[in-house]
């Protein structure tokens, strides 16, 4: 084998969730991205001492699984409560004061879609990103040597800039260590690098700011843009995230 | 009614075919955008004079299809003309003195997938968009009062950033006539004015051109890339596409 050859891992960026199975996922290393604003808050409150969270994808899961494990229930539609769970999806709703030692049992529907594709695919990791715990992120991807999967949530499986952005910052600090050959990160980072100056008035722009302004979440929305604030690492073990910082 | 009231129509972009089914096609205008190089090569087509293009998605059908119509069939894989098949891919093998007054039958995966799948949904109409048949595009989109999804092909179903650079364009034109509210359109419009003044440099680091720099058609996928070249508009009637310009 020559000296040359090129032994760098490959890395893609799945735009939706409908894209997944287009991809080789089984020895990857899996990033679940839902900036706004699931894997901010699941980020969130494992840095504030959570045990575990335990991503579930419906309402009725979520009591199920909250009565066995004695965790807190949570999950919204609409910007309100689910009727029969206890808490939202806020990332202000999990400080150290409440959350800590305790396990969180959260409904998502993208992200855990995503998520429950990705460990059936035979996927080496999952951990969960989020700006909140962007550098972790960093630093599990390049340790890994294996290839990477930057995995967007997005909504409803359409495509959803916040991901993307998310995906193209990652991609801004990792993209030496490994072989890219995909115009879905390409596309992220190119969109990264022209934002990034002013990230905080372009987030105003996008479809899913939008939509969550309506029910005042601006606050939550602007924290889940904010780098490095609950630098835990969520990784997937067994049956549930555990912070693996 | 409040005459404030907003009455222009939506679009949306729809990154690969396999997005489609997120979106409302029926009564929609889609427009089919294989950049890399079928919609390309007939609008070429077509502009020279040829009388019908008829798109299909395998070789066999375009022979079967070839020996019914007594047309030129077409088709590529791997930078070759498929077995079977008379002519490749490429718009400069379509002159005036060779097309006109013909029938061609090209075998298109991507697009001809998506332009089924438009047919299916009952689109209102389906034409197809390239950089050499762009101002025709533009002009149809803002005369039709309809709702309009620029349908990417992609590759193998997936994204593709040539693609999306020409709804980028596209969008850029007649953003002021629709309502969007669509993060792929942004990000499409964002990629293509971030990249518009040096975009036959950039166009040079998308997969796409590398795959098919490596069958040495660089001066195709620069033509394919040059507006107004071809100035026809084609649209599916029946069962083919003509040139309604």
């Amino acid at each position: 084998m020559s000296e040359n050859k090129n032994t760098k891992p490959s890395l893609h960026t799945v735009l939706t969730p409908q894209l997944l199975d287009l991809y080789e996922i089984k020895d990857s290393v899996v990033v679940i991205i839902d900036v706004f604003r699931a894997t901010s808050t699941i980020a969130t409150a494992l840095y504030n001492g959570a045990t575990k969270v335990i991503p579930v994808d419906s309402p009725a899961l979520c009591i199920e699984v909250g009565k066995q494990t004695g965790g807190i229930t949570a999950g919204e539609r609409d910007g309100k409560i689910i009727p029969g769970l206890s808490y939202g999806n806020s990332p202000s709703e999990y400080p150290r004061s409440f959350i800590e030692n305790k396990t969180l049992v959260i409904t998502t529907t993208n992200g855990t879609k995503l998520l429950h594709m990705a460990l059936k695919q035979g996927a080496k990791n999952i951990i969960t990103g989020s700006f909140p715990n962007f550098s972790k992120v960093v630093e599990f991807l390049k340790s890994q040597n294996a290839p990477v999967i930057l995995g967007c949530s997005g909504w409803k499986n359409r495509f959803n800039i916040e991901d993307v952005l998310f995906a193209g910052a990652i991609i801004e600090q990792v993209k030496a260590h490994f072989e890219i050959h995909c115009d879905s990160s390409f596309m992220a980072n190119q969109l990264y690098m022209q934002q990034k100056d002013h990230l905080t008035d372009y987030i105003k722009t996008v479809t899913h700011w939008h939509r969550l302004a309506a029910y005042g979440l601006e606050e939550d929305m602007l924290y889940c843009i904010s780098r490095d604030t609950a630098p835990s690492l969520p990784i997937f073990k067994e049956d549930a995230l555990i912070n693996q910082s």
